[in-house]
């Protein structure tokens, strides 16, 4: 065998490992039994030990350096170099420590569902200082040259850095605070929604907005978890979850249209990409940027809901027999000041981001003990957003993402929303978004995007992607331009 | 690290893919999108490739020979020669054709569902073509000494041979079919439980069920699947499924309670073999002793029915008012003469497996060609049952089994009913079964099961777990004696 398809060899098993550690994820987070997950946690483990050593082999690391000496392809070169980088961060920790980590992180998951089912966040804490203090250590190992937490920030989003998030949430912060202050002053009050809206009615709703948003049962899967997310299994096999809650009946519609932004990012990959690392490697900013703008710039546009509100407004009519359609845009696009960064609205959004950013920044810095975080995160949510946080789960326990283990995603959040606002002027300029909404003609808007964003996963940086897709480089202004410009027509409308 | 160390982390590692393939496994017959079995079919393969690699290394095989060169407890030993028979399996097959038999069957099951959809057998017949072709193959690279079809019968019963289920069947044949021909040229009338029974409410039924068989959310699933089928990935995580079909009210009940005795099974295993060999390798004959055992001896019990009929009755008032529980008990109990294995009676069921072992042992000893493998199913089907096949999705397609290339299964169901026959007797000599169905008490009955069966997994011999458990060898007498009590009633009884 020569070379090239050793290389080949390699990307299979690599591919179909990574395929493996997906369906065990996502059957975790979704209905395998509890009682199960000391012993899965276990196993999964010990099978991402296997991973670390086949991949960090010597043959492998061999094969690559070979290819890498060689001229190849624009193409072979990055999934060369994405792999070495891998590799190189996985050399790092022996498999031993690995095994640990990945244990920890696991058990921690474990423990945050269980705090969070008794809202006591006693419960969670000490799997969470492991995590930290292992996550501290495993970086630590890197030998990269950079400081810890811009190390957990380019994982995420590759080119990225404390540098490059100070400047972007400095701006955030400037514009955005005052603004949140403001309106928050003001108490405005929109129109209600209150009511009870059954689940099983719900659950046809997500069929009619799936549908709608071309996201097909022969390519994706609905399920619910506690935390709803996304996974990109292949191309055409995507899954996404939700989360029903009997007394909102938007919480799930919007989780769904961002978990259907992210499986379309994985569904219109180009052919020739799928189960490559320029498949798996999209960056976290890249896909928010996509899940966000489903969310937001598609789903809370008013064409959008010509064309969904009848029907939705048909299936509860006791419950929306009153909101009208403007009724109902109001109410979905209220500044809610409340402290729970899953149903806050996109104003005050990237300050829930900014909050997690700062206590990462500070525990990854030294600045903030584990001790001091549940006070620092309600301090900082009392300081931008002027809400007490009263109990855990409406403060500390409310995201997923630190009992994984998954320090310096966050940030992406807020950036993807930033490059969404961007893409979203470029993309008025060449289709005409309201009129493919109102029109049922999703295929033009997923068209758009998939030739500017998704087709070539990551074959470059995020920063080259909207830049190329953009005809010009990233500027934070067109969302904070976009933010002010949608949320501030409110302080003048009463 | 010592030899013994080396072992269990072996173990370990064994235990982690083997919990990746159950989840893949699962994920796949259960909700993956259809459009991405191309993918998962290829990267299961690779990763079973993988497994190949790992278990069949020089270092593990020097790892096991030396250690059982030495002094080991009965145990250890079993586990040791286990492994070591599995490795032995493997070994004698290349990593790329295993690779290409896991993807040909894969598919293969992929294009029994497409089939199956479409009633057309010319759909699947290339791929099981293909499959039984590969079979043979790899069997005959063995040189285990064994003739191919008891090289496969032997994988799924330890100790079994055509030999052995040559006598066992002849005794069914001699006793079953002469019972089944006069039972149907009398033409009994039963009670009909015909109607619509929406599936919503059928599932409040499968709740009820399983929780008057302890099967208990914590530690186990259910599903829906086109095949019923359960999977058990640790001891604290079953999953099991079960198909539901409008026009039948006990279809999906039935296939819940076998699927739960497997369940159960998996469950009951002692905590010191979890994961392990021992576990893992309960053949398929223990393992449908238990799942026949409760599909029928408890699940077809009068005493069973008293307890779960009002409930039934009263959640199908409309379709069930006229149905007195002893009407009830003669409609599921009522010898059906019909083609399809999975709704079978208890009467007939071992003669659709009596025809599965003539077809199988005819494919491999080379006296039935691919070709003529459909007639010779539905002549056999006449010849045993009286019944004409019309179509395919009643004969040749109607069991997943061969599409996933397990030839040597379908003994085992017949022989674990006999096996459960012999049990029967042997429990309602220590306790009183009808009591423990009549008073919720499941224990009971899982206590016996588990100190009989289920705690020491296959750390024994098929025949001498159930002669242990049974105090005198296996004797087929006890399930000829069973169904020919059970069913000679109804001769007389007009």
């Amino acid at each position: 065998m020569n070379e090239i398809q050793m290389w080949e060899n390699y990307q299979q098993v690599i591919a179909a490992y990574n395929l493996a550690f997906a369906t065990l994820s996502y059957d975790d987070e979704t209905i395998a039994p509890r009682d199960g997950s000391s012993y899965r946690n276990e196993k999964i483990a010990v099978l991402k030990g296997e991973y670390l050593s086949f991949i960090t082999s010597d043959e492998i690391i061999a094969c690559i350096q070979s290819l890498l000496s060689k001229p190849q392809s624009m193409v072979e070169q990055r999934k060369l170099q994405l792999t070495l980088k891998e590799i190189n961060q996985l050399k790092a920790v022996s498999k031993e420590e690995y095994i640990t980590y990945v244990e920890c992180c696991r058990n921690s998951s474990e423990a945050w569902k269980k705090a969070k089912e008794n809202n006591d966040y006693s419960i969670f804490k000490p799997h969470l200082k492991e995590v930290i203090e292992q996550t501290k250590h495993l970086v630590s190992l890197r030998n990269d040259g950079l400081l810890p937490y811009d190390s957990l920030l380019a994982d995420y989003e590759e080119g990225s850095s404390m540098e490059f998030y100070d400047k972007f949430f400095e701006k955030i912060k400037t514009h955005i605070v005052p603004l949140v202050k403001k309106l928050r002053e003001k108490n405005i009050q929109y129109p209600s929604l209150e009511g009870v809206y059954p689940i099983e009615q719900q659950k046809m709703i997500m069929e009619k907005i799936a549908s709608y948003l071309q996201f097909n049962p022969s390519w994706g899967y609905l399920s619910q978890s506690v935390h709803p997310f996304s996974s990109g299994f292949s191309k055409n096999d995507t899954r996404i979850t939700v989360r029903y809650d009997e007394s909102d009946v938007t919480s799930a519609i919007f989780a769904l249209i961002h978990e259907i932004g992210h499986a379309t990012v994985e569904h219109q990959i180009g052919d020739e990409y799928e189960g490559s690392i320029i498949h798996r490697s999209i960056t976290s900013g890249i896909h928010e940027s996509q899940s966000r703008f489903y969310e937001n710039y598609l789903g809370k546009n008013k064409s959008f809901w010509k064309n969904n509100y009848p029907y939705l407004q048909n299936m509860f009519s006791n419950q929306l027999n009153d909101i009208s359609l403007d009724d109902f845009m109001k109410a979905i696009n209220q500044v809610k000041h409340q402290s729970i960064r899953l149903e806050a609205d996109e104003l005050t959004y990237p300050l829930h981001i900014l909050i997690r950013y700062e206590c990462e920044k500070g525990l990854f810095n030294g600045t903030i003990s584990i001790d001091e975080l549940e006070d620092t995160f309600n301090r900082l949510i009392k300081e931008y957003l002027g809400i007490e946080v009263t109990n855990p789960n409406e403060g500390i326990l409310q995201d997923i993402h630190w009992s994984e283990g998954e320090f310096g995603y966050f940030p992406a959040y807020a950036l993807g929303s930033s490059y969404g606002a961007q893409l979203l002027v470029s993309m008025k300029k060449e289709i005409v978004v309201e009129q493919a909404l109102e029109n049922n003609q999703m295929e033009v808007i997923h068209e758009w995007l998939k030739n500017h964003i998704h087709h070539d996963g990551a074959l470059y940086l995020p920063l080259e992607i909207i830049e190329k897709a953009c005809k010009e480089p990233f500027n934070v202004s067109y969302y904070i331009d976009y933010l002010i410009d949608k949320y501030s027509s409110s302080l003048l409308s009463e």
